[in-house]
């Protein structure tokens, strides 16, 4: 099943219309009876006709997302849900991706692939909204293939898995320096921009003031960034996250989710 | 005197509300008494403030653009008038940028610059819409400052001019190839992709279907294409614009044009 997750905004060239889908999927505006914003209204269309219970169920939600930021071809996963962790494996043991791990961020909630009961979101750039990149297109074909692929071993049970998962763990987010009026007063430093995936160091410049004074990195641990000035966060006040790389051995719980879940 | 074109836009996050401002400076619209475009509407207040004729008149309009095609740093100057060609061989011989001159093109017409006696647009690119890149920043201020150094000296008549032009002459446009109900059924080869400025040859690769078809340029001359893949294009059918690079001699009189508008 290939769905549009937003088709008028798309229309419109825009993320979104009231506001950001893909922070649409709370339980709180879910459960609400009435709505003001379309793309609420549009996140209950989609889980009445494609969600565990839906019209047309499904189980596992793979979400196709581009991004200004540099960040490659790369998977997020929402929290520590089992069949997210084992799928998430399978396919970097496959493309050698890496795992941005979002969690914890009281900020930042609502994702759509928590609609479902697995789900992961493809991340593929640096590329301009709204713009058909070859390159792009050509990166999320390889992704949505190994994912397929991957399940369609595990449906089989052809399958091994590897012995770990490496994730980039979410920290936290920084965001622009600000005026006492909120307005930006520094810009991503042009050593930082697509630096995604290569961790800071004390020093290591993050912004630059129309005057030109850099703002330097001054922690004691080395935090990977990732999403970079990216646009649609912006208004989220992120101008980067900041991550912890870690190796994690794969339980055997998150097999068994991942395959009960595909009805092996 | 500094303005932003299209405030109500920028604050959206959009090039536009109604029209692309930088197509509503045609005499039809400008000379209509009322207009359904906000655009049309910014068009004659920006003419109504700083117009020749203007509150606080200009005489040099100098337009700031961003385009998600590679363009680099680079200037478009809008048909031959004797002091863009004037300010634009200035600017070429501080910087060595290349300079697009759109000209003939029924289908676009309306530039803001064309409003004012004299002026270009300074474009820069890729970058994303809307995004504050610290490198497309710094180019910005190169150009503008190259700009305004150029007009100062031509002030103070402390000036030598080049002896030549380079310009990229506009000759027509390429969409991309659509299917019977119009919508694109290929996409900007990755190959041409980020290649502006670079001279097509016969066999270039132009276009790829998703079949992985390549369709292929054919001519006989080698035209060097730009705005390639320009998100803001793309509803305007236009995948790439053609051009044909040619070397101008200064004529006399464009500098006495640019010289008598400054006063000198």
């Amino acid at each position: 099943m290939q769905v549009i997750g937003n088709p008028a905004a798309l229309e419109l060239g825009r993320r979104y219309l009231d506001r950001d889908l893909n922070r649409s999927f709370r339980l709180d505006l879910l459960s609400s009876s009435s709505s003001s914003d379309r793309e609420v209204d549009r996140a209950k269309e989609l889980l009445r006709l494609y969600g565990p219970q839906g019209d047309k169920p499904c189980q596992i939600a793979i979400d196709l997302h581009s991004t200004t930021a540099a960040m490659g071809n790369c998977l997020v996963v929402y929290g520590r849900r089992s069949a997210d962790l084992a799928l998430a494996a399978l396919i970097q043991a496959r493309l050698g991706l890496p795992i941005y791990l979002h969690e914890g961020d009281q900020d930042q909630q609502g994702f759509l692939v928590e609609g479902w009961p697995c789900g992961l979101v493809i991340e593929i750039g640096p590329v301009p909204q709204s713009l058909l990149q070859a390159c792009i297109v050509e990166q999320t074909r390889l992704a949505l293939e190994a994912c397929l692929e991957s399940l369609g071993k595990v449906l089989s049970g052809l399958l091994s898995y590897p012995d770990h998962l490496v994730v980039h763990r979410h920290l936290g987010s920084l965001d622009l320096p600000r005026d006492a009026s909120g307005r930006p007063a520094a810009i991503v430093h042009p050593q930082l921009q697509g630096g995604d995936w290569r961790p800071l160091k004390a020093g290591t410049p993050l912004f630059l003031r129309p005057d030109g004074e850099v703002l330097r990195f001054e922690g004691q641990e080395f935090p990977v960034p990732v999403f970079i000035n990216e646009a649609a966060y912006f208004e989220k006040h992120i101008a980067m996250s900041l991550t912890s790389r870690e190796v994690w051995p794969l339980a055997r719980e998150w097999k068994g989710a991942l395959q009960q879940l595909v009805g092996f």
